[in-house]
């Protein structure tokens, strides 16, 4: 994998799709609460993140014989959609940082906060209508169509993840986390920015589809990798608190392995410290859950997990690509996908 | 007025658009978490409610020579956007009850109702995506235009709202009370209501746009009623706590009135009471600020400002329709915005 040229289109990426929001989003009010509206809008927009979903629907549209500027606008509206998201994730979730500063919430207070993801929200549809100009009706409906297929996935994990932490849920198995994992995040990370760049390059239904099975898997791999992350990973690099998905009691492959395989007495005293109130969770507590983690492999487990779900999407992806000419996009792809496996930030 | 065939046909309109709604929104899941979302997701829907905004469109498209069933769609469109609105405003507004229920958030917490109004707010455009099939390319994008226009304006007048609250804002005038309607409760009651129905009825851009004076206008008279009623009002009849407006901090015209009217000693009394934190403020404050608005003839001074919007409002109605032919439809609309302006519920 040449992480120099992948970590060089991405910016190439990142930098157009960020250029594209930022021009697109309002700026400039006379009226003081309307500006402090646009400035709230253009937030998480203008936070460094890594752009790994447009990119992935700019790399899979030119792989298969699109290009950066037909994607560039679906793309934009695929990040507009993760900021809007991330804005009503940061209040469900109580978390405390986004992309290394504090949550919109505990900046403005949830109730602007909810209201800015709103606006925000309406203004990713106006990006979408205006693909009419670029890319013509019929392009334009299916690209909306897997918006709303999107959306209906991603709101349907998240009630799930939410119902479980808000019922105190924790007699789950891994096929609970795999149905969670593919509908919270292989969707919008994986299945939708593939069926997209698809979609843009004129793809047939049937190749749209294959990319269901291997968003799938990849979206498993990526989302037990984050879980990682999360406990182990470098805050400053990571921008989220370290150990925060204990802290939000977020149900994981690993928790969920530790649960199965603790004996009583430790599977109590977990359960006891995930029990608790949000607010009565602390550092120590973090402390404890990851000690047991430790004690029975649990992370050891996720990863040999998360390689597995890794190794069938490869495939399923040479699959997909088998008669597509071998393009340096097709190479940068691979790369990408490399990447959203291994990546430690 | 003939009351009884307006509040006939409102329920006829309100009927059809609710089967038309609850037909539409997802039913059954065999996951449990998802069938939650579901019922979450058609909570607000299946309460009693006017049907307002949803009739004024059905009956301006068939004043203009429309019918019920090109604009049904669009009807149930302008509902589930006022349902998914009003779960997340219920959260911003520390509000209590809805239509006579407790609020959404209360019923299953705040993570979870911010983001069944997401998955609410994502099923709104998939209507509108729908309207292809009966109304044709182009006036489906002239309504989601619309509604882009509605989202836009109501998001900024409830920015401008909250922000008040939030900086505990006190030095208004009527103008600031004036942009404030016109933003979160003109546009998407009566305006986008109108230009919706004269879209789908086929009238001229001129035409539409004689909605934008007429609609602020009625907008206007109908949210100084609303003021009005939220302080005297039958809370049986009105579904939401009486004098909730005041708990909430909520910057109505009557109260403007007050502190700009007000001796100093008064305007000190009521400001020490509208400064507090939402949750410090008790039944008795509200008493006292109601007897100071009674003091200073406030909620009649209310009265005859929107008495004169409503006249204006009038008067722009006649003028829109001055070649239209007098048809039953028109008597209803006529009849709907009397009873806008004059409603006790």
């Amino acid at each position: 994998m040449d992480v120099s040229s992948l970590t060089q289109r991405l910016k190439i990426n990142k930098d157009a799709v960020d250029q594209f929001i930022l021009d697109f989003l309002p700026k400039h009010s006379d009226i003081k609460e309307i500006q402090m509206l646009f400035d709230m809008m253009r937030d998480y927009p203008s936070r460094p993140s890594k752009g790994l979903r447009s990119s992935l629907c700019i790399l899979t549209s030119e792989a298969l014989g699109g290009n950066l500027d037909k994607a560039l606008r679906t793309a934009a509206a695929l990040e507009v959609f993760q900021n809007w998201i991330l804005i009503h994730d940061d209040i469900e979730d109580y978390s405390e940082l986004r992309r290394g500063e504090p949550v919109l919430n505990r900046k403005y207070g949830i109730p602007l906060a909810i209201n800015t993801g709103d606006a925000l929200h309406a203004k990713m549809w106006e990006l979408l209508m205006q693909n009419q100009k670029t890319l013509g009706p019929t392009k334009t409906i299916s690209i909306i169509d897997e918006f709303l297929r999107m959306i209906n996935e991603t709101t349907e994990g998240q009630t799930i993840e939410l119902a479980w932490v808000e019922h105190n849920k924790w007699d789950l198995n891994e096929d609970d986390y795999f149905l969670l994992c593919n509908k919270k995040t292989s969707w919008y990370t994986c299945i939708t920015p593939c069926r997209l760049g698809a979609t843009i390059a004129g793809a047939s239904a049937k190749k749209q589809d294959a990319f269901i099975p291997f968003g799938s898997r990849l979206g498993i791999a990526f989302q037990i990798q984050d879980d990682i992350l999360n406990l182990k990973g470098d805050e400053q690099k990571y921008g989220k608190e370290c150990g925060g998905d204990i802290l939000e009691g977020k149900r994981s492959l690993i928790l969920i392995h530790l649960l199965n395989k603790a004996n009583s007495a430790d599977r109590r005293k977990v359960l006891s410290i995930m029990s608790k109130n949000r607010c009565d969770r602390t550092t120590s507590d973090v402390e404890e859950v990851l000690k047991m983690m430790e004690k029975y492999d649990s992370i050891k487990y996720a990863k040999a997990t998360a390689e597995s779900y890794a190794e069938e999407a490869k495939k399923l992806f040479n699959k997909i690509f088998q008669d597509a000419p071998s393009s340096e996009s097709r190479r940068l792809l691979e790369d990408l996908i490399d990447f959203m496996i291994c990546r430690d930030w």
